[in-house]
């Protein structure tokens, strides 16, 4: 009997499940990667020495991240950072120290590969499913019996098909597609559903764009943002010394679909999350002139090499606006790396820019730019929730680098398209 | 009646309060610049807002530094920051963001100059002595005063004159010869004198390497550390763009010194202070292969171009340990921008090192890279107090550059000689 047609979730889970399976299913897998951070991490931690399971299944693929508080701001989180680099050297695990960048930009720059399984105590595991690989979010306690037994359990997801066609207009990109889509389908419109992108505007995308997208599938509450393989991916992983990992994954023909969205992206503008909530979206001509305190560009949604090239060339001779911070944090150290070969960091400090070293930055509030009360900030990053940047008296907006770099010009909120 | 000879404290403090005094006189002296950091400064416009006098004599020469904890790490922070962005709106006074560098290196390389007074609310605001300037630290209040009035007072100090001679032996600097001096007179050893350094060893130095000595006069208890101006301050007001503020200060001969302290440079080694005082020094030998968790490289002590340089020639083509994290933060901006221009931070970055924006990183404890419990660390900085990195069971050395950038290498504290 022929096979069913398969969704990306349905086949690659079944890859690592060893049977196929399909929407609704209830399966064991194997996990390829495991990774936390240091804010789930040290849970992970605690919960294997209760379950006297200090031990890492694979310790080449267990990936212990000091990013979201790093270098560390106080004693408490310091301590913490300990306990990963104590189970690092017990089990062979690897340690991604403060500096060296966001697990999710680490995770596709590094580890993971397509048709694989990664289980992260972050809720924007979803990154890696840009590269064809089933990458969640889960529990501190779910990723530890992970790492320690090398397997985990699914319920396999039903799948949202995101067809994308056209071309973007001038100053408008993943970031403000994503973005429109979340507005779109509301913040729990895809909870627990695999986003599967397609769509001719998917294939002309950067391997980086399609990270932008992945990585802010679970703003929508989805499960896993997850993208066929294709010359893209490969020549990514070449580039990345895994070249030989590349492997085909489509979509069958006929894969059933809860729900199919199509977007024209010619017709989408410069778009912005608005506080509080990511779905709380506007098209960036209908806000402009928000006064905005800080602008901070980075993230593992947008702190990437092309990220920083966009902004820099906005930036290019330009400074910042007197009363308006701009920080600036590469995703990873090879980033950065790359950021000053190229001579964007140098732009950067001429223009007025505080650049802290690869990691999460102010996003999770911990350090690095937490806001003052009444305070507006425009970020690249992927959450804008009350509270995020360290203050529930702050207001977060979310937008692309480009209307980043161009709000930090101008002090308010500013369609890119004035700059570009 | 001829004028009795003056010590260098006594000199400048006559200038600018228009008639001769001497150690002991109590005069009111015209301020030529005063500055604030983000610790201090919200509590001097407290002082100012209650005394109904939010005002600066001189605006253009008051400025309000963000340095200590830049970027934020949290809402109180943030809203403190917010205190002296208003005041500066309010006042006109010099606002120096986040990002922009330790106050005391943008001091030198922007504001002060030979003759003139500079009050701080901070305590190494000594370093500027080494232009010629009589800079010393005060409590909020007086600074408070001082920038509303453009005045305030001094008991004219007693002075230490320390004249070096002799040449450094390889991998000794300015930071052990201050180091060492500290270790020999003790922590409260200059209590309110002038330490006024001299002889041809200082002759020799670079404007930097004054800067370090200058900075650390106030761990030995003194109310400033001073130096006569000659070719190289001229060069140095030259290059920063105020070469017309010249002029020549030297100590009259005759002048009366409290003690007289002479060192051989020749004899002196890479030194070290050990917790928890910075008097309690030794020679690096002595301690060689103490395990260090952190090593930082940094500060208004030894963050400018050529502690950079230093650190960057050792570290060329190297990896710090595994198992000790490598913070590097540049003093200012300009230190910055010319760091990735000659390609230190590219030696950095490749080195694993974690680069932070200008300012004082975790030298005062507050963010970017507290330590653990039981956490040793390898710094540039100028003191090493209990607590001091944010954590009372942490353990803090201070040495040079070099000595920092060969711990690196090692992960112990290692003799720069063995690498340079």
């Amino acid at each position: 009997m022929a096979k069913q047609p398969q969704t990306l979730a349905e086949k690659i889970i079944s890859g690592r499940a060893g049977k196929d399976v399909y929407a609704g299913d209830i399966t064991l897998v194997n996990v390829d990667v495991t990774a936390v951070q240091d804010g789930t991490g040290p849970l992970a931690v605690q919960q294997l020495e209760k379950m006297n399971l200090v031990k890492a299944a694979n310790p080449e693929r267990t990936v212990l991240f000091i990013d979201h508080a790093a270098p560390s701001p106080q004693k408490d989180l310091s301590n913490a950072h300990q306990i990963l680099r104590t189970f690092s050297k017990k089990t062979g695990a690897q340690l991604s120290e403060a500096g060296e960048g966001v697990c999710h930009q680490r995770l596709v720059e590094t580890y993971v590969n397509p048709g694989e399984v990664l289980i992260g105590a972050d809720s924007h595991t979803c990154t890696s499913g840009a590269l064809g690989a089933f990458s969640t979010g889960m529990g501190s306690t779910d990723v530890a019996v992970g790492i320690a037994l090398g397997k985990t359990w699914f319920r396999v997801p039903e799948t949202f098909r995101v067809n994308v066609t056209g071309k973007f207009q001038k100053g408008v990109y993943a970031k403000d597609l994503i973005l429109h889509l979340i507005g779109l389908i509301g913040a729990d419109g895809a909870t627990y559903k695999a986003l599967e992108f397609g769509g001719e505007t998917i294939e002309n995308m950067t391997m980086s764009e399609r990270f932008t997208l992945a990585n802010m599938a679970v703003e929508a509450g989805a499960k896993a943002g997850l993208f066929e393989t294709d010359d893209k991916t490969r020549d990514y992983l070449k580039e990345h010394g895994r070249g030989d990992k590349y492997k085909e994954i489509k979509a069958d023909k006929g894969a059933t679909y809860e729900r199919v969205i199509d977007i024209d992206a010619a017709k989408l503008q410069p778009t912005v999350s608005k506080p509080h909530t990511v779905d709380n979206t506007a098209v960036v001509t209908d806000i402009a002139g928000t006064k905005i305190d800080q602008v901070f560009i980075g993230t593992c949604t947008n702190g990437r090499i092309d990220d920083l090239e966009i902004a820099a060339k906005i930036l290019d001779g330009k400074k910042r606006h007197p009363d308006t911070r701009l920080i600036i944090v590469p995703a990873s150290k090879d980033v950065f790396l790359e950021a000053v070969q190229k001579g964007y960091i140098e732009t950067f400090i001429k223009a007025g820019a505080i650049i802290m070293a690869p990691g999460c930055g102010p996003c999770v509030g911990v350090h690095e730019g937490a806001l003052a009360d009444g305070e507006a900030c425009l970020a690249t990053q992927n959450r804008n929730f009350q509270g995020r940047m360290g203050n529930t008296e702050g207001f977060i907006y979310l937008g692309s680098p480009a209307t980043a770099a161009a709000t930090a010009i101008y002090g308010v909120i500013t369609d890119p398209r004035q700059v570009i």
